[in-house]
Formats: C-alpha cells, structure tokens, sequence
C-alpha cells in the first residue's frame, strides 16, 4: 500500500501532465461546417495567398501613381480610358503610361497599375478621356497578394478551439474538411448504495444520483464525450468490476462519492489493482474537494471525486478541466474573468486553494461580488452564483475592499 | 419606395424587439442528458423538497439538544444507545429523552431529534451507553427538509441557458426531461457573382465565399441551426427567388453581400416585396456595418449584412445576437468581459457604434489592450484578436491609458 500526502494543485496539475501525455487521442476529419468548438489536430498552414491577386479596395480607376502626381482640382491629370475589369473576372490588360481602367471594388488589377483612384475623385470627360483631380500614393487603395494572410504561414494553432472566425479563415483558403482531436470518450461512474437516477422513482432515505449529471454537462464544455452513466453499489468488488469494464472502452473514467472516509479507501485500492503507475494523487490541498484521487493505469486517466454535489463540481472544474486541456493539446487562453470588489470579509484556510461561489453585482459602472454561502451538499448554491473566486493556497481569506479577478461561470 | 434614416444601434434594438417578438419558436422536450446550452422554454420549478427528509451532515448520533445541555470533557452527558439508521434506508426509530441513535452523513434522521452530535465528540462506553462531550445547538449538524430547494419554488427561469451546475439541480429533483426552446431554423444566402465555395474550385479573380461560414458558426453559437446555406448571383430575380424559398421554411434568413451600394438597393427592394411590415432599418449607426438590413415579414426575420467579411461578422455579432436573444427569450447574463487599459489611441467616428478587434497582454497582473489594425475585409485580423472594444455612439475615440470593458472573444 502506498503512502500518499495531501498535494498542491501546482504539483498535481504537473503530474497529471507526465502522466496523461501518454493518453493518445486520435484525430478525425470534419468539414467546417461542423468544426466549431472541436480542437485542431494540427497546424493549419495557408494554401494560397490571400488575396490570391492584386486587388482593388474601391470602386475607380486603376493607374500608374506617377501619372496622376500633383493633379489638383484646378490641374487635373487626364488619362485615356483603355476598358474595365469585371468582378470575378480575370483580365488580360496591360496598363501603359497615361492610361487607366475601371475597376470595381474586390475586382483585379490589370498589370503596370500601382495604385487606384477612387471614382468620386475623377470625371468622365468623353468616351476615352477620365480626369483625375487628385494625387495617389503607390499602393493606395489596393490590396496586395498575400497581404491577409500568407501561403504556407501558420493561420491556426494545433490545440486551438475552432471559433466561428476561423471557419471564415478556413473557407477562405478553400480548405473545406480539417482535422481535429477526436472526443475524448468518458465513463462516469457513481458510487453509493442510496443513489437513484433521475428518472427512477425514489423511497424515503434515497437520494437523487446528482453528480453524474454536473459533471456529464461539465465533460462536455471541456471537450469530452459521455459513453456511459452508471451507479454503483459502495464495495470493492462492485467497483472493481465497473471501473475495468468501463476503463478497457475510456479515455476517462470518472467516480463520484467513493472518496471520502471508508469508501475512499475502496476507490484507491480499486484503481491501484489496475496497473501501474496507479493512483498518483489522494488528497488534494483544495477547498472543497480535500479526498480527490487521481490515477493512471493502461492509458486511461481515473480522477476519483468527493461524494458532496459542490465539492465534486468544483473539482471537476478544476482538474477535470486541466486533464481535458492535456488531452487535447489545448493552448492557454485568456481566462473569462472580471476585477471586482470584495463586499464581505471571506475566510480560507491556508495551505488549501480555496474556491467560493459569489454572486457579482454591478453599481455605478463598478463591480462588487459577494460570497454565496452554503453547505457543500447544496448544489442549488452554484446555480444562484455568477462566478468562482479563487483564493491562492498562501492567503488567510480575503477582506472587505479587497479587488480581486472572479472566473465567470 | 419607402424613405430610411440610418438608426442607432439603440433604437434598431427595440424595433426588431417590436417585430421578431411575433415569431414563435415551439418547444421541444429533452432529457437532461442532452440539454446542456439549450434554452429554457418555461420556469422549472421544485417538484420536491431537497432534502426531502431531515438529514445528518455528520458521521455522529442524533439527539436532543437539551440532553447535553452543558456537556463537557470532564462533565460528560451519558446517553442510551437504541439503534442506528442505515445509509439510503428510511427509519421507524422514535427518539425519547436520554437516548440517541447513530446516523451517517446523509442518513435519514429519526423523529424526536433535533441535533447530531459528531462521533469525535463522543466515546462508546458499552453497548448501550453512549458519553456526549459537547453541547449542541439545536439543529447543529442537520439540514432540514426544504433547505436546499423547496417544492413550487423558481429552481430555473425560463429563458435560462442550461449549465452543467443546473443538470445537477434538475436531477436532485428527480427531472429527468425538460422543455426547451427548438432551435430557430436558420437559412443563409451569400450573394455575389464572384463568390466560390470553399469546396470547389477556384478561377483567378473569383474569391471564396467567407461570410456563409462565420454566420454559421456564429448561429450556432447563439443557439441557432443553420439548415442551408447558398450563393446566389447579384440580381433581383434571383436573390428574390432564393429569399422567399428560404423564407418559407425559415424562422431567420440571413443575406450577407447584398447591402452595398447597387447590391444593396437589391436587397432591400425584394426584402419590401415579401409583405408587411418589410424593411425597417436600412443604415445602423455602427462602424463597420454602415449599410445593415433589417426587415421582418410572415413570421421570418431578414438580416442583410455588408459583404466584407470582418464587417459582416461584427455586424452579425450585435445584431444577430440580439435576433436571437429576442427569439429564445434569453435571460440577460453578466457579459464576459475584463477590464484593461489602452495602449495606444483610437479612432472613432462619433455619431456610430464603433467596434474595434483588440489583443490583450497581461504584465504585472494588468492588463493592456492595443487595436488590430487591419482593412475590413480581412478576416485574418480577427483571428489574432483576443476581443472586441465597444466605442459608444457619443465618444470621439479612445486615449492611450483610458480603462475600458473588452468583450472577450
């Protein structure tokens, strides 16, 4: 039997990360229309240059800057109408000196051009002859090829999550099907021998199987897929048999309730038994979610959660969230948070990252946030709160005044 | 030929509110399984209370309070042990003075009772004598019936997006399937001449249809399903055509290309020849986005966007969004925002909405934002943008140092 200690979410997140590196989730092919929100396999790197050709930002006439230089509205620069580019067309023509053609906004430019005029500053004198009233610097109004974006230049990380953005970026390289990480497949495995699920009835004493439920929600924000619920009755030989069979077919299999005294012990010797390296984790230094275990056998990744609804959330928040970032090569973005004011003094416990629901309100263009306070068995708790503060593992809790930045919920 | 004004962003809300309140969107029912980010059709209220019997939130044994009533370490009350309550089980125990019963965490208290005292505070002295160390207030350690979440009481509004916290309150309640919002039916034209597919081919001088692509991926984020998407050629007849096909068989159709100058007055004329009320905004006072459309007739809302892509798409990002918290009657949530400061001055045209794509850097725990600056046609710029800077209608631009609210992308 191995000894464990309680661990900092710092040294946790470090292991888990030498650990599940070795969880290989393949790729599958999407077309774009189906993309948003997956997460990039690979690189993708420009096809062509865009704009594939030199082109016009205005409707007006194309002609060489050096032509209409120092044209005024008293001096204008009279050049000889040679014809016009039609939208989605291509065009042969060959611009010579004094000579200009019309070309609409989007439209490509004919060669020997290096500038455009814009319509509104010209006049049509007759059938051959446009007066220009105004000077060009040598690209105005023009778009060169390659400009947007460059052949064989990185548009899109691998790890990143497909925005609506990007589907124009892809589509505009004419890159119509992409590769990305396949969903990472979860069991979720609920522990205990009072648990009904929601659509069983219920007798006096059960209760209501609820972290199946926030964390199947949770799994897929964080980019998973959910291949199966079950509820599980609290002895060695139950689990035992429902963590194998559902980790030989996971990616991720995660139990609820089976962390705290007694049960506990079950979990982690269960998930010891399945190979090496086993349970790296059994006790975390976080608030709530003290008796969390995390462990690693045959690729599959195993995190055991408190039975209590928030405590089991908010650490599925936390680790559940950073094992779907190794997992999926996920590249760190800015975190959704807004600075608000502390309106109430707020306790912790050192040496525990400690994580409080709060409720934000918004006063005189300033924000002020408030704990929610409620037992951890409450789940109806996080439901009222707009975010979670978290307090860093050295800190004595926080006071009233204080500004401090809240994760949105 | 109707006469339009353009509007401000301001009071092209509270009409399409006046108009696109009309279109009805049925209700679907889902299982709670696959309800995360659907949109709440009614309220949710409590069917039970949770908990739904008095319970121990300790490993202890119940008792009156008045019994150990100045308990101490070396005064202890000495109680007469009866029995136990079993996990999950309902229990028969009447509780009379003097006596006391074991409950785990989460047991079913029995009558009589109105405190657990905690196993630690207590020592075992035979079978049937149990001593108390510690007084107890009454309702020390229990949570009573009702004091999570109490039957016919607003658990979840209406309108609401569902979260992984809430599939947890639904399933406490024993709700296995709720009513939602169906997704409003989305069709998407892109009109130009010279647009191609990302899927076929491409001509020099033909570019790649970019809009359809961000409009969806956006529809899907506000909650939508797109069920079409098309390229229709920049005439009357067919854009005409395509409108009220698509019309017909959807809640919103989107038509991006057709609302600048020429295509525009395309747009707008075949969008009035649909039926009352037609065309209501034809200009917002927004930057980029001049030359939006908007135009209600027969239960569908019209929405024509400007052709360049990164306009297009910041267009659609207010508009479309507010089309679609107007059609799923979306409860206003807290924006996703940070606050940061200016780097760098900005622009902007007093008399319109301007808004500007922007990166963010954190340095020594701030943030700075500094603008994208890029030409509106290129998607690319907003890829590299962390969110969006709103400049108000009034504002004649921004200085370097001013601290403003950026909407996270």
């Amino acid at each position: 039997m191995k000894l464990h200690q309680v661990k900092s979410p710092k040294d946790i997140k470090k292991e888990m990360s030498k650990y599940f590196k070795n969880i290989k989730i393949e790729k599958e092919i999407v077309n774009i229309e189906s993309a948003l929100n997956r997460y990039l396999y690979s690189n993708i790197k420009g096809k062509v240059d865009i704009p594939d050709f030199d082109k016009s930002t205005v409707d007006g006439y194309a002609v060489k800057a050096s032509d209409v230089y120092g044209a005024s509205e008293s001096i204008p620069a009279f050049l000889t109408y040679i014809g016009e580019v039609e939208m989605g067309e291509d065009t042969e023509i060959l611009l010579d000196y004094d000579q200009c053609v019309y070309v609409p906004t989007g439209g490509k430019l004919p060669k020997g051009c290096n500038a455009m005029v814009m319509i509104e500053h010209t006049e049509k004198i007759d059938e051959e002859t446009i007066a220009v009233y105004k000077p060009l610097g040598e690209g105005e109004n023009i778009i060169k090829i390659g400009e947007d974006m460059k052949k064989d230049e990185i548009l899109l990380e691998k790890g990143r999550k497909v925005k609506s953005y990007d589907l124009g970026v892809l589509s505009s390289q004419g890159i119509w099907e992409i590769e990305v990480f396949k969903k990472p497949v979860v069991s979720i495995i609920s522990t205990g021998d009072e648990l009904v699920p929601p659509y069983e009835d219920i007798k006096e004493g059960q209760i209501r199987d609820i972290n199946t439920y926030t964390i199947l929600g949770a799994v897929e924000e964080f980019g998973g897929e959910v291949i199966n619920t079950s509820i599980v009755k609290d002895n060695y030989e139950n689990l035992k048999e429902a963590v194998e069979k559902y980790g030989e077919i996971s990616d991720v299999v995660i139990i609820s309730g089976g962390s705290s005294v007694g049960a506990k012990d079950n979990t982690a010797k269960v998930l010891d038994s399945l190979g090496q390296p086993g349970v790296f984790v059994e006790g975390a230094a976080i608030k709530p979610g003290k008796p969390t275990i995390i462990s690693y056998s045959k690729q599959t990744a195993f995190i055991g959660l408190p039975g209590h609804p928030l405590s089991s959330a908010i650490v599925f928040s936390v680790f559940g969230k950073e094992l779907f970032s190794i997992l999926l090569n996920k590249i760190k973005t800015k975190e959704v948070i807004v600075e608000s004011y502390c309106q109430q003094n707020i306790h912790s416990t050192p040496g525990r990252e400690t994580y409080q629901a709060v409720s934000i309100e918004e006063r005189h263009g300033k924000s002020y946030f408030r704990p929610i306070l409620g037992k951890s068995a409450s789940i109806s708790t996080i439901v009222k709160a707009d975010g979670i503060l978290k307090i860093e593992i050295e800190e004595e809790g926080i006071s009233k005044g204080d500004k401090r930045k809240i994760i949105l919920i």
